[in-house]
């Protein structure tokens, strides 16, 4: 056959390499599983009950290409009230298929080839992917341990170049369980007006912050116009499967992506709209168990790794991770993520997962069940314990 | 604020004008709709038990993201015993979010700016949106109504350039309804080898072909290496807003493809999989009554506007559409579909809603109940009589 050409900039797309976990997890059972991004619990009985009785009706057909009217008016009250965003629903904010859609349409809607991300890192892997996938150059800014993770705004600024066009993080962030401060956040704003740069927020754990909440940065005076906020309804309400999430962004902007959002979708999923919507009528009684349960969770795994010898962990405010640092058991993640599955039964993600600033650390999560969860913290301590 | 850059290929895309069709019909009640494209059908029993089925556990998790292996293993079975398509279940083939992200993923990939792509027109939208939206250049090649709207070989060789990437067409054909037999598909492939280009073929309409079913391109010889071929569960089981269809193509490009899927959309939707494992166990009695109503809809609409005076209309093999030429009535397609909307009280959209050689045509489908289906007819063959 020709040797057919391939887009340089999607050959260029960087994998992960977690199919050297896989191989290794591979014909091994009783594993504890403290990598899984998939929490083991199921939706509220709200939506179960809303979805069934919907598709009793056998009819699945497609939907406005921006998700359900009802859906997004829905959403802008809850932005108005929850995130203190103003946000039409008809010209502001459209119904992705999940955040990841969102992001990919917004990062290939605002960037161009020779283009500067900004992204403190270790970061959520998708944020460099999508910066390279539309041939634009991500520039890693690194968040120190030391600092709690919180990005050094002089680094920041310094980092910025005539072709900077944008600063994408998460908060609370996936890996590092870190939640930025409402002053942090006021930084950051300030940055991005200064330097007339676009910021991108996915805010996927907004309901998991187990401190001071801190702003949403749209909310912030001027920022409406320079901010695009992701949010879901996958970790809030345990249907990650049914790929619902939202954008919402400058008017201005917004109408060139919602372009792009139908040529990559051309309408979410309606089956989970039906859940989403379902979503806003759910009890107190059954998402606040839900919540303390990670929050728990995180609080017992965290004190568990921050107490073994040699390691450190910056305390998480959110999320369900924590990202310890174990540099002190080898320099390697990979082959220490490798050997804890070999020899002590307990699967991680090295921190490389999400980025060369990583290494030295893993990721660990607590979507497991709390059984598991505590399983895999005792086999950490003994893997420890046998290894000092 | 600053005037923020978009990327001009994103700002490019060509809008659908069908803004105009809804505002006419704002406010209107009792209008019959030749124009949706929502089968107004529910899906068959086993997908809808074997969902509620799912549902009631209330999990929902993160699948994998190129499709559960199982489904991917099904898919392969069917595509070798009834497209002969042969096709690596874990590397020739993945699952989307429905044609429409397959298309993109694929186009993306495989364009750069500057490269153009064959569309033989009428066409549908997205062909010409996606090429734009990666900075290609559409090239439209005619089909003429007096060819039956079968591609003229001498005309599509003529419009290849050093630039010529790749030809994308759906057979059956939407807008057209046609389906082009065996000596064109052949006819495509070595005009493809001969060019050295890739073949997208859309196939969605597949299981609605009332005609004798020509070959998929892909399954031809040599074929395999130069063709993606897309195809889904939404038309033929009626799960269009559950986003699930599929791509194969040649492995040398698909890991790229892949990459790519893996930033826009994660994975598909875990209850559009469910639904579309189910779809492989629906039994005859569940599916052929579903195909027969189509078919008996678009041959008595078909029959009634070819009767039409001064109205000609290719015959249909396929699909749920007809594509008549009412140039007689007006060489303006959005003036006649809007006056159809005022007088008749019947929806149509304008040809030009599938590139500017529809002109004069309208497009007219069979989604609507079989009575509204006669009723547009009805209202059809009034208002042509009260306008000759």
């Amino acid at each position: 056959m020709k040797n057919f050409k391939i887009n340089p900039d999607i050959v260029k797309i960087p994998l992960s390499k977690r199919e050297a976990i896989l191989a290794a997890m591979k014909g091994k059972t009783n594993l504890a599983n403290l990598a899984a991004g998939n929490p083991d619990m199921p939706m509220p009985k709200t939506i179960v009950d809303r979805m069934t009785a919907y598709i009793s009706s056998g009819y699945a057909p497609y939907s406005d290409y921006y998700g359900f009217p009802e859906l997004r008016q829905k959403l802008s009250q809850m932005l108005q009230s929850q995130w203190q965003i103003t946000a039409d629903p008809d010209t502001d904010l459209f119904i992705t298929c999940g955040v990841q859609e969102g992001l990919y349409v917004i990062m290939r809607t605002i960037l161009q080839p020779g283009d500067e991300v900004l992204i403190p890192s270790p970061h959520y892997g998708t944020y460099f992917q999508n910066t390279v996938a539309c041939g634009a150059k991500p520039v890693l800014v690194p968040l120190d341990e030391a600092d709690g993770f919180v990005p050094d705004m002089e680094r920041l600024a310094q980092a910025v170049t005539p072709q900077t066009r944008a600063l994408v993080f998460c908060n609370p962030s996936n890996p590092l369980g870190i939640v930025w401060p409402q002053a942090t956040i006021e930084a950051l704003a300030d940055f991005a007006l200064k330097h007339a740069l676009l910021v991108l927020v996915d805010e996927i754990y907004h309901d998991y912050i187990f401190t001071t909440p801190p702003p949403s940065i749209a909310a912030l005076p001027g920022m409406k116009t320079h901010t695009f906020t992701f949010g879901g309804f996958s970790k809030s309400y345990l249907m990650m499967g049914l790929r619902i999430g939202f954008v919402v962004g400058p008017v201005e902007l917004m109408s060139a992506v919602k372009k792009l959002h139908y040529c990559v979708a051309l309408c979410p999923s309606v089956i989970g709209q039906i859940a989403a919507m379902a979503a806003f009528d759910c009890t107190a009684e059954e998402l606040q168990p839900i919540i303390t349960e990670f929050q728990e969770k995180l609080e017992m795994l965290y004190k568990g790794v921050a107490a073994l010898p040699g390691v450190s962990c910056v305390r998480p405010g959110g999320s369900f991770f924590i990202f310890p640092n174990f540099k002190n058991y080898g320099s390697d993640s990979m082959s220490l993520a490798l050997r804890l599955i070999e020899e002590a039964g307990v699967i991680t993600l090295p921190g490389t997962e999400f980025g060369e600033l990583g290494e030295g650390y893993l990721r660990l999560s607590v979507c497991a069940k709390r059984e598991e969860v505590e399983e895999g913290l005792k086999r950490l301590q003994n893997f420890i314990h046998q290894n000092t």
